[in-house]
């Protein structure tokens, strides 16, 4: 069963370009992961948001997501997110509703 | 443009059910309002995650979801959910990669 990643991020004004640089470079390397499907990232557009960014994104499978982020790679391409404090899930889909 | 509103809630253990009710009467609401385009609801498979739920919806514009939440009858529906921290945010997609 698939997996989606979401992590929303805190991002002080005036470091979103910092934040979408370092995003960008993740973001190419888990597009180059086995079990990637897709990525999306979500900027706030209320006002002093408590999270300036959402990533969302599906695997696979947690396994797969895991061992994603597991290389030295993916933890030299994400050490300095560190200015970015974030509250990441996995998760299932529990429900769907389309219009 | 359209809009996606994350909203991840802090629901804590053995209160799942009770979330997943009053999140139901809520989307139902909201899948009546115009401009409403899907909505999804998400459960964390992570371990102790400090947000359990995760819901992403899509709104044609960013008025139409203002109106469908000024509301009394949506003030009603969601009132209990005080009991459920949430960090909401309205967002624009700044980034897809699809693989």
């Amino acid at each position: 069963m698939s997996v989606i990643l979401i992590n929303p991020f805190e991002v002080a004004p005036g470091r979103e370009a910092d934040f979408i640089q370092l995003w960008d470079a993740a973001a190419d390397y888990m597009a180059r992961q086995p079990g990637f499907r897709w990525t999306r990232l979500h900027q706030a557009v209320t006002p002093n948001p408590k999270f300036a960014f959402v990533n969302v994104a599906e695997m696979d499978s947690a396994e797969q997501f895991l061992a994603a982020i597991s290389s030295e790679e993916f933890a030299q391409l994400t050490a300095p997110m560190k200015d970015f404090p974030a509250a990441p899930t996995l998760n299932q889909v529990v429900r769907t509703i389309d219009g």
